[in-house]
This record gives structure tokens, C-alpha cells and sequence, in this order.
């Protein structure tokens, strides 16, 4: 047999190593950010991808436009004024795939090594992932039941500004936060408006989960309250349609699409998908999230009522009026990633806390998603992960644990 | 009005400014390299889409493997087998945007600044664009009528070693090149791979156009005849179904699938439109690359029997077997850039050869494209382009021009 090429000694020094996940998953899967499987609307996509593809199937021959469909781009325009009270132009919007792509070359694009990139204590472990990916140095915010503490950013950028540091954009995502669920009231998303004007710091806001609001009104975006250019945006419509579906979008200054669009080299975002979309969701994005929404609601009430049923006094968690999580605290001391595999061994999947946060704090914290499994499959893996949990002895503060943090998570 | 934030002294130093092209097309458009709009299979893809969604439109509402669909990779599997001769697991591919995706992203993790990378002199310009925001030092391997000459290949690698340069890979088309139409012979490809072998160099072949084969057989790929792992292979459907469906490949061994997929941090490839293209080529891709060989043919005979109806004996062109491109050479020392301006003005486009040269040689050549416009269309154009250069002298050499270089493109 012939001696096989090594490639490793050509790898660019830059890129990180292989380290593929295992990708074991329960059937209770509390793990992963996934919507209710059963709400994708396939008959409506099928009918509106017929309809558009006799319409526009040609335009496909050709390249689509590097910043995406020019449908769906007005499309959006439309949405953001309407829903998120934001004025853009569809030449500011970058369509790729999902949000992920967005946020990816955005990072590109704006770090450099060892740049400061602040976010929310605890924080999306996709773009953790990315911004280590771009060898960022980033810092936690600290937080509370409304997202970020203003008081807590202020005085980061103030003690990062002494230390000569370069900070390239705060990054958060404001309503429904992933992981913590919580949302940023409008007073403090102007006060965090004012501290990045002041600190000359822009803002990249995440805004992937805005439309699955079960209670309340949310608040408009923060990208609506600026007047200076200085907030980028990102979305998707893996929440409300599906994730397989792959189309989320970029939104930002000009000088920032050009520089976006010089990084974006894979010859624009999925015409097919984005003409299904646009259409289906002209025809029917207000009653489809409604729906989607109802079914949400229902799952997130039947989480809540079986950790209010399996789960002792000594665990805290949130109750989120809206997205796709619960943030569960177990006693101090514990190590929530300890149970990890003996939860998978009772076919529970979950995501420890401490896998979101920038600082390595939030041991004793985890998530759960509860769009995925119905709402008896809920109850059923939460009263299984409460049997693991007291097994290991997961409910009881941890003898000889370290003294609480000054600012725990919640 | 609120003073207006700059982003421009925050972007990474690593990424190009802006640079969007004017985008100013021809009705006669030659200049890009689209297949035919009406073969592109909209009812066909529609239907398939429509079964696929039924069957598996449920598995949206989950991120899709990293790889991408698994149907689409095992039909890929027996493709490149039946078709190519080579031997791959379908954990060996990666799904993406388009084959733009796939080579971007292994250029990512194989080129540090500097690095030096080969292509065929000339070469298709989305790559050498790459290559170059990758600032890989791109050096051009000179050609003949079959391709790389496999004698100059090893005397550039030779001259390169001496001078301590790291090659990282061989980028080439040798099937239907782009932009010179050529076909590298069996005997070639294995001399390729040998000397490949001797300079420890790995090659990155991009099988784009292998699909469109108008007259006599194609050789095997260069990957099938490779049993070290050094070849790497990119390839998609925009050239058998379209650009716009946006799904493309990347093969390669395991330790560059790994190195690949941490740096394509973008949720996987679009499910929604492999799920149709798997199933669509399932049934129909035999008589679907049939048809629009038979379509293609007809075009490109339009384009030669038009050069030879208006173009004078000054000028030569490639009479290519297969692919989009007819590779045109005016008489020495022409400019063949400075007449595109002019060529649009009479709603004709084409592209300058020297786009195609990491030499920055080829400046009497251009490229024409034949895929897109009709047979009538392309005589006219052809008339119309050859009208231009005629009132513009671009037939004549130029007066006082360079003696022509010792080996020039053809």
C-alpha cells in the first residue's frame, strides 16, 4: 500500500485543529436550540417554492446578487420597520447561510488577534466559538434577570480603555437571550446605546429569536435606536421556518457590507431558498409564527410546571417570556457538567452553563430547550433528569465548594 | 443630523476593502460563465422537491449534518465511482455553497501568507481572487493547447525548492478549462500526480465542467488515479442544474475534511436545496446532462462558426470539447482590455484575458462564454464584438509592440 500524503505540516497556522463532535444525542434532547419539529411548514414552502420557481426559476442561471434574493431583501426591510422599528435599505442587508455565516465573516473582518470583543456572561457558544476561532480575546459581561448590567459595562470598557486595550464590538443578543432567556428592557438598551457612543465601541445585535414572544410586548431593537451607524444586526429565519433551511442575514453600514461582501466569497446566498421563503412568508409569516408561537408557549409551561413538580427548592431557573430556553441552577459548588454522560445514559440531553461563559464561571448552571420534544416527552425527560440529578447528588450544595461569586448568574 | 460612526479603523487587517464591481452586463454576455437559463430543470427540481419535502421535510427543523444531507453525499459517492473513476466514502465530502465555498475555505486552511500556490497560466478568476485575499504568492505554470505542460510544472518546482519557497498545493482545471477550454490527457494527469509525489506538493483539482463533455471521452479525474490521499477535489451543480441552487463539494482526506469543517462555521450546507437536487438527479441527471450537452454544443458551434464568419486570420481561438469558454487571442501586442468599455457600449461583454493570468500576461487574449445566449444571439454578438475591434484596430499588431514572449498562451 502506498504511504499515505501527511497534510498537517501544511496546515495555515491560523486555522484550528480538527475536533469534530461526538454528536451523541438523547431522545429527550434539551440540548441543542432546535424549533418544534412538527411546525415546519413544508406544505406551505413546497406551494410557495412551485409558485416562485415558474416566476423566477430562470434568474437562477445566473449568479444570484452578492448580497442575496432582492425579494427577500425588500421583504425584510419591510419586517424590520414594521416589527423592530429599524430603518434600513435592502443594499444594507446580506443574505447567507443562517446567522452564523453573518456573524463569521463579521468577525473576520473586524479582529485581529488578541482584540477585545465584549459579550453577555453567559453568551451563544456558536459565536464563543467563532470569536476564539478568530483568536479574540473575549470578556464577559456581567448580567442579571435583564440582560446586561450597564453599570458592570461601563466599568469593563472604562478598566479596558486604561489598560490600552483595542475593543472591537460589544456583542449581545438582547431579546431572548440564548442561553439565559432573558430580555433587555428599552431603558437599558439606550443607556448601552449611550455607553457605546461614549467609548466609541460598536454594537453587533443578535436578534435570532425576536419572533417567538409568547407574553408581552418586546422591546424595539437596539439597531432602531441608533442614529450614528454604529449597530450591526443579525437574524435568521431558522426559528420561525427551520434551520435546514439555512438563510439568515447581515445588516450594517455600507462600509461594512463592502468589506463583508470582499470576505463573502462563495458566490451569494441560496436562491432556492430564498425565493420559497420570500414568497411563503409574504403569504403567511403573521399566522405561521402565531402557530408556532401556541406551540411554543405550551412547551416552555410544560417545562416549567415539571421542574416546578420534579426539582427541589435548592435549583433556581428562569421563566422566559419568550425564545427557546431555561436557565437552571443548580446548588453552589455543583459541577453541572459532571452528569453530562449519566443524563445521556437516560437518554437526556443538556448543555452545561459553564459552556457559555467567556470567564469559565456559571459551573453550576445549564440549559434547556424546550422547543424540540412535545410536551409529554418534557415532563417525562425532566423527571428523568431530576432522578439522575438526586442520584449523583447534584441537588445538594457541594461540601467544601468555594464561596459564592460576588455576582453569580442568577 | 447625528455624526456618523466610522467603522473603517476597526476592520481586521487581514481582510480587503471594499471593491464591489459596477456589475454592467451586455445583452451579448460572454463575460460570465452561466450554463443555459432555459435548461434550467424548474419543474423537475420542483417535483422533487415536492416528494423530497414529504419525506423528509421534518428533518429541517435540525441543523444539518456538518457535512451536509446525507443522500446527496451518498449519490455523489457513486457519481464520482460510475463517472470519475475514484473511490470515496461519503464521509470523505462536504457539502457548500456552491464549488466557490469549498475552495475559499481550503485555501483558508492551507495558506499562510506568502505560501506560494500554482495554478494553470491562465486560470479561473474566482480562484486566483481567493488565492489572493489569502495573499498567497500566486505563481503561474505555463500551458499548451492539452493543459499543463508537465516539463515546465517540474521545472517551476525545482527552481521553487532551490529558493526554500513552500508550495502549498497545485490548484488546476484539467477538464474543460477555465478560461482556455483545454483537456488535460490521462498521460499528463499521471506525470502531474508523479511529480506532485516527487515535490511532497499536494494538487486541488476542480472538476466544474466535467459534466459538459460535447464530443469523445474524458479522462479520469486526477483523484482516481491517486492512492497516497494528496488530491484534492471541488466540484458543484451550477453548470449541470445552476448557479443560483448555490451546492457545491469539497473532497479531501479526513485530516483536511476535519481541519475544513472548523473553519466552515456556518450551520452546515442548505438542506432544503440538496434535498431537491439528490432527488432530482436521481432520476433525471442522465437525460438532464444529455439535453443541455446537446443545447451547449449547439452553442459553442454557433460561437466557432461566427468567429470564422467575422473574425480575421489575425486571431486565433480554442475549438473546446466540452465547458463554457472559447479562449480568443488577438494579434501581438494588442490590448485586448482596452476594448471592453467600448464592447459594451454595443451591448456586448466579454472577459480580458490578463483577469485570468497570475502572470499578468495573456493581454491580447479574452474569454468568451457561450452558455447563455441563444445561437442567433451569439452571432450577433460576435458580429457585433468583431465590428468593435475592427473600428478600434485591435486586429492589427500593434505598432512598436514587444517581441512576443518565448512561450506565449496559445
Amino acid at each position: 500500500m502506498a504511504k499515505k500524503f501527511d497534510f498537517e505540516p501544511l496546515f495555515s497556522k491560523d486555522t484550528p485543529a480538527d475536533a469534530r463532535a461526538t454528536g451523541k444525542r438523547g431522545k429527550y434532547d434539551f440540548a441543542v436550540a432546535y424549533p418544534d419539529p412538527e411546525s415546519v411548514p413544508i406544505d406551505g414552502l413546497w406551494q410557495a417554492l412551485r409558485d416562485a420557481i415558474q416566476k423566477e426559476g430562470k434568474g437562477m442561471a445566473i449568479y444570484p446578487p452578492p448580497q442575496g434574493h432582492v425579494g427577500m431583501r425588500e421583504l425584510l426591510v419591510e419586517k424590520f420597520t414594521e416589527d423592530r422599528g429599524m430603518k434600513v435599505a435592502k443594499e444594507d442587508i446580506v443574505l447567507g447561510n443562517g446567522s452564523g455565516q453573518g456573524i463569521t465573516l463579521l468577525c473576520q473582518i473586524l479582529v485581529n488577534q488578541g482584540d477585545v470583543v465584549l459579550t453577555e456572561d453567559n453568551v451563544y457558544v456558536g459565536t464563543l466559538r467563532t470569536l476564539r476561532r478568530f483568536k479574540a480575546d473575549v470578556r464577559g459581561i456581567p448580567t442579571d434577570d435583564n440582560g446586561i448590567i450597564p453599570e458592570e459595562l461601563e466599568a469593563l470598557l472604562k478598566q479596558l480603555t486604561a489598560e490600552g486595550k483595542t475593543v472591537k464590538f460589544i456583542y449581545t443578543i438582547p431579546t431572548f437571550q440564548n442561553p439565559m432567556g432573558s430580555v433587555l428592557p428599552l431603558e437599558r438598551r439606550k443607556q448601552l446605546l449611550q455607553i457605546a457612543y461614549k467609548y466609541n465601541v460598536p454594537i453587533m445585535e443578535d436578534d435570532c429569536y425576536v419572533d417567538l414572544a409568547y407574553e408581552g410586548d418586546v422591546p424595539p431593537a437596539i439597531h432602531s435606536l441608533d442614529d450614528r451607524g454604529q449597530v450591526m444586526y443579525v437574524g435568521s429565519v431558522s426559528k420561525i421556518i427551520a434551520p435546514g433551511v439555512r438563510l439568515g442575514w447581515a445588516v450594517g453600514p455600507q462600509s461594512v457590507v463592502g468589506r463583508l461582501l470582499n470576505v463573502k466569497l462563495d458566490g451569494g446566498a441560496n436562491e432556492l431558498a430564498a425565493m420559497a421563503i420570500n414568497l411563503y412568508l409574504r403569504r403567511e409569516m403573521d399566522s405561521h409564527i402565531s402557530e408556532i408561537c401556541a406551540i411554543l408557549r405550551e412547551k416552555r409551561d410544560a417545562m416549567l410546571s415539571a421542574l416546578g413538580e420534579y426539582f427541589p427548592p435548592s435549583c433556581k431557573w428562569t421563566k422566559p417570556k419568550g425564545g427557546l430556553f431555561i436557565w437552571l441552577t443548580l446548588p453552589e459548588g455543583v459541577d453541572a457538567s459532571a452528569f453530562r454522560e449519566k443524563a445521556l445514559d437516560a437518554d437526556v440531553g443538556y448543555m452545561p452553563g459553564v459552556n457559555f461563559s467567556p470567564s469559565g464561571q456559571a459551573k453550576n448552571s445549564l440549559r434547556l430547550c424546550f422547543g424540540f420534544n412535545t410536551p409529554d416527552e418534557i415532563k417525562e425527560g425532566i423527571r428523568r433528569l431530576a432522578e439522575v440529578f438526586e442520584r449523583e447528588g447534584a441537588f445538594k450544595q457541594a461540601s467544601g465548594s468555594a464561596p459564592a461569586r460576588k455576582r453569580s448568574v442568577r
